[in-house]
């Protein structure tokens, strides 16, 4: 909030020159704060403000910045500085970053790493992508069942500054075997005398290191910690995920779910850090196979042409027939694809969701299928672009909105229903491919509605 | 991750009529994991466990519940029970349950409130919805600056059971205006006899009570806190929001967010307690207006009819084209509209954003132009349905695609700039809302297009 706010002040002292205020501020604010601030200037005046910083205030800024800015200044500050800061930055974060470089930025790095922090950041890259393992620190405050309150106090405050959390403490047995996790709070409020065996009641919930990411996220939001255990196959403990790192996986989710919806391979990365080719590609393959998918449609008016010649005013409302019920499925898709992915439906509630989505169809059906008519009457009151017939070209519109609506509707409630059935992916039931396989099938809707009405007059 | 293993066990165990056994599970277990169980089991096998449970865990329980579960149980239990256990469970979630019931249901159970609860239940009332102040409780651990390490521990230790988070401790004056938050990090790692005043910085970080509760997510994912202190307008201290109700928020506005995209105004409930006809005003809203605005394609195509008499086969490719411009447009605005939420990308950056999605755009048209042509240039090969001029309708198609697929991205991203830039909301620019835009500019293109390249020959 401050950044903001006295970005003018900075820049004066900035001009001014004003050196020894400049640091003062940057090493006393909130390291929230200095990047609100950074976020505001130049990447060049970002580097001179990183090397006014004492080496913890540094390393906690950096590890606000986003990716972009940090590779940028790994890249512009001295090996030195980047030897002091990749020490001291937090196992997860720099886990991170090394898992996004290059191979030979990585290898630079990691031999300025010393022994001990190259071991750990080496020992982490070997999780696989994308698991609970890239995302934990092994610095977590582990103690014995025998040990009294008041032994743990103490040992905290020894050993306590380098964890990443303590607002949660591990019970292991001698084979380092996770026995039981106890809130700060159940420490805090015990005797200082009582045993953890006497408060501790091995109800704990555990994260394992080869779990993928996105589950984390699950086990957090079912049991509101803020910091859950890492373990091994063996049940040994490894290290600690923290509450918010999972809000970054949540979000990293959620994104990936909308660019599904929205018909285009997930980017996984930020939009303004992905190259450009990349993002052409993740975009092509579904634009491609959609664009495919709907040359049935010029195949369906093909089959329709004989149709179209004898009576074009119905060639005038096929792209309002046709977006309709796109629009309707691609409404129902991304109310159902998100239910799902919140577990508010789930997959045996298909038929109350079947149920409901009759109705809604049917009623949004009516809804746009009386403007359609209406709109041809209104018309008719003042061209004659409808011909004689405008009274059986409305009905006919209007019955085929009705239908077209309603299928929509179906397909694009029921489409996700299917894929997860599947075990694929319900997002990939996106408001494009909805909208393509409803179109198809819209149009053989709306010409036979018109064979059957205008028969004998138009046709 | 228990309750659904041991669903089998525990209908056996219902089945055999052992209380005692049901009674030990139902007490011993994790919140979580009884709440999973419950949502195996039916609304009245609810009913029977809740009931056996004892006050503290029912009321954990309860806490975990969705809010349908939730009602059902406030209906169903016994006035007597209902009172206990109102009076057991948190603020916020107490608050957030009342609020919304109907008037007289809330009145119903506020009377059956300890005169001390009624009151807090009250004053959270008065909060505006959808404010901070509905989301805290007041039950927080305050300090004055002059206590030492020591004094507080032994502070905590008599008084901190009803504190809804211990992970962070409040330093207060004597008017009970906030002066600093410490984690409790900070307190165990001091030695007992320093002065807090010695260890704080007066850096912190707090909400306003009547800001609005997505304020709150922006605060809590820049700061990293598990916990915020909520303060009045005289910087008072008013309880506390932990993080755990935030994620929450966080993915609520993603579902809004989504839904927006999807094309229908946001439900802001689950989709299975949503009643039917809000949901379908819902989703009329916006299907009515794009309607009325895909009713131009009509009036466009009324316009290019003498066209589409003198060559049909014209007509077989508007859904193709047009749809393609339309997805390609909802690719473009969800890679934006998400982009801006997260703050990767700032209204700043649309000249940046315009560069990308020029060479997208190109590249993507380009692709789709290509297949287009060579998929009428194949049919020609064994069917002579696009007649003697296919290869001028081919370029007509081809040469459409690559304008409407660029005018389609670039449309769908800078839609949401301009929304943003009009104090709107970018979410608003829909799939559904792009696909409209520019099916009917889509439409003059290509039927310009065809003018220029066949005039003379099919037109």
């Amino acid at each position: 909030m401050l950044g903001k706010f006295l970005l003018p002040e900075v820049r004066e002292l900035i001009a001014s020159g004003d050196e020894e205020t400049l640091r003062e501020i940057l090493n006393r604010w909130s390291p929230a704060d200095v990047v609100e601030l950074f976020d505001a200037l130049s990447d060049e005046e970002d580097l001179a403000g990183i090397k006014m910083m004492s080496g913890p205030q540094r390393a906690r800024v950096f590890e606000y910045l986003d990716r972009r800015s940090q590779k940028h200044l790994l890249g512009a500050l001295p090996p030195e500085s980047v030897r002091s800061l990749l020490n001291e930055i937090a196992d997860d974060d720099r886990t991170a970053i090394l898992e996004e470089l290059s191979e030979s930025e990585k290898e630079r790095l990691l031999t300025l790493l010393s022994d001990e922090q190259r071991a750990i950041a080496e020992s982490f890259l070997k999780f696989p992508e994308n698991s609970v393992g890239r995302l934990m620190t092994p610095h977590v405050v582990a103690v014995l069942p025998q040990w009294t309150v008041q032994h743990v106090l103490d040992h905290i405050r020894q050993h306590g500054q380098d964890s990443e959390t303590l607002n949660v403490v591990y019970i292991v047995d001698h084979n380092h075997r996770l026995i039981d996790d106890l809130r700060i709070r159940k420490i805090l409020l015990a005797k200082p005398t009582q045993y953890l065996s006497e408060i501790l009641d091995n109800n704990f919930v555990a994260l394992k290191a080869n779990d993928p990411k996105r589950d984390a996220v699950e086990v957090f939001r079912q049991y509101d910690r803020t910091a859950l255990p890492v373990v091994d196959d063996d049940g040994k403990l490894l290290g600690v995920v923290t509450i918010d790192d999972v809000i970054d996986i949540a979000e990293e989710s959620a994104t990936a779910d909308m660019q599904k919806l929205g018909g285009l391979e997930a980017l996984n990365e930020p939009y303004d850090s992905t190259p450009l080719l990349t993002m052409i590609r993740k975009r092509a393959v579904w634009l491609v196979v959609l664009f495919l998918g709907e040359m049935l449609t010029a195949t369906a008016m093909g089959f329709f042409e004989v149709e179209i010649e004898k009576a074009v005013v119905l060639a005038l409302f096929v792209p309002l027939i046709i977006s309709s019920g796109g629009n309707s499925g691609s409404q129902a898709a991304t109310l159902i694809v998100r239910a799902l992915a919140l577990g508010e439906v789930r997959l045996r509630d298909w038929f109350m969701v079947f149920r409901r989505e009759v109705l809604s169809g049917l009623a949004l059906g009516c809804t746009l299928g009386l403007i359609g008519f209406s709109r041809i009457a209104l018309w008719t009151t003042f061209t004659d672009i409808y011909g004689p017939h405008w009274f059986l070209v409305g009905l006919t519109v209007g019955i085929s909105l009705v239908g077209i609506v309603l299928w929509g509707t179906l397909a694009g409630a029921m489409l996700p229903f299917l894929l997860k059935r599947l075990g694929l992916d319900p997002a990939t039931s996106s408001a494009p491919l909805v909208a393509t396989l409803v179109d198809v099938t819209g149009l053989i809707i709306y010409f036979s509605v018109a064979i059957l009405i205008l028969r004998g007059t138009l046709l």
